[in-house]
């Protein structure tokens, strides 16, 4: 019961799309990870940019790495550099540490996966993440 | 117009899940690249295999890597492993050269993409992706 | 409740180890993984054998690939090595796809986790796994 | 005789997670490496953050890297962030240089190992570490 299932990681995928129209943001790319970092769900919209997809997913992953959201990392990164150098090594490379990485959590607080979101500016890429992740019925963290 | 957009990668995902469920096989991941080798759309049924995601992805990428579906490569692995050894070192190991991933081209040929099966066995994954893929009006090509 | 718990990787870790005192067996390593392939407990025995733990971890992390005890990955690495060149690609060289990696499960049957040893032959390695796992009051799986 | 057995790391974990709840700290992961930098022995206590493991191996492998504690490479890494990105890139992205990997040394001075713990704050991971290799007789050096 307390594992992400498709049926919410579609949900979480359609609805921050849905965000990103609602807004008139340029196209995006949502990923939707489970708790244990394995991709569940995911759709690019329609525009040439050949790493969009390692983005949205490096997002979502990076929030997972240290259970944050990726507020945490895109801060701790301007503070502390070279602790964002050794975890893009130790994760081979996995992890964008950019604002648009956001936890999934359960009412309780439990962490069941992570949302990343690529294609606007930061920002409005957080935004929907966690709409999707709202609309979803699921608590949102996008980190501090 | 001859580009895969996201509305036909999400067809044929949800065609390839549809068929699957029709069939009563294991839960399956279904992942669709357009014809640079990069994700489009993705979803993963419900089940414990950490590398589902991977795997799927790989078969539509040996599929592009080669211009023919993955029964090509499943073929040339056993008559030439070395060749896939190669290959594997080449796209950083990218590939996954198993029955499974289908071509999709359109009406007059181009190759706009592939589509990925991994959960059941190579041919019921092969079935789905096929089977997707034409519900979304093209071509299906799983290789010779 | 159905995540595997640090006691329970330590309780499966040194009844493991126990076993292969009581074997007389070479010195073993012992990792456990929970069900996202991510390392929550590990001894090794003293040894010179550098690789030891990479071979434990890559044996746990080799079922939980695919959902399978590794028995089912050594059997298929015979009869399809190029399956295996795929899989080693795509998880960035982290399996062995050898006897001795063992699925966790709870009595109902959900994947909490897998254990992997290594040290003496794979048989007796997997013997260990599955005590372990045993003692700590789970159902082993080493596929078939 | 100057060797780390299990023993002794197995001693040097279970200090260290029971320092960090002594003084009320975060879930902690304890990681500790012999001074060929394989992993004897190591504990994660129940969290979500999918690369704590490697952030606590990474540190201690940090240590071992250079000689010396991780406070040096963390004071290095602002001096010259250069260094850590080759430093990183020669690791093949093995090392976290921060605050929190302590090598464990003999009384004579040799080095036999280093602990690397990850969890709370980067000083608090550290007092945990010298108390883990403290507790088990051996000299805690942290680096300067």
């Amino acid at each position: 019961m307390s594992d992400l299932t498709l049926v919410d990681a579609q949900s979480i995928v359609n609805a921050a799309l849905a965000k990103g129209g609602e807004l008139g943001l340029k196209p995006i790319a949502v990923a939707v990870l489970d708790a244990g970092g394995q991709l569940k769900a995911f759709a690019r919209q329609d525009a040439p940019a050949i790493l969009r997809a390692d983005i949205a997913i490096g997002k979502a992953y990076g929030a997972l790495a240290v259970g944050q959201g990726t507020r945490w990392l895109n801060r701790t990164a301007l503070e502390r550099p070279h602790f964002l150098v050794g975890l893009s090594g130790v994760s081979d490379g996995k992890i964008i540490p950019v604002i648009g990485g956001v936890l999934i959590k359960t009412e309780s607080g439990r962490v069941i996966g992570a949302v990343g979101v690529s294609g606007d500016t930061s920002e409005n890429d957080e935004v929907c993440g966690i709409a999707g992740i709202e609309a979803a019925g699921f608590v949102a963290d996008p980190g501090a």
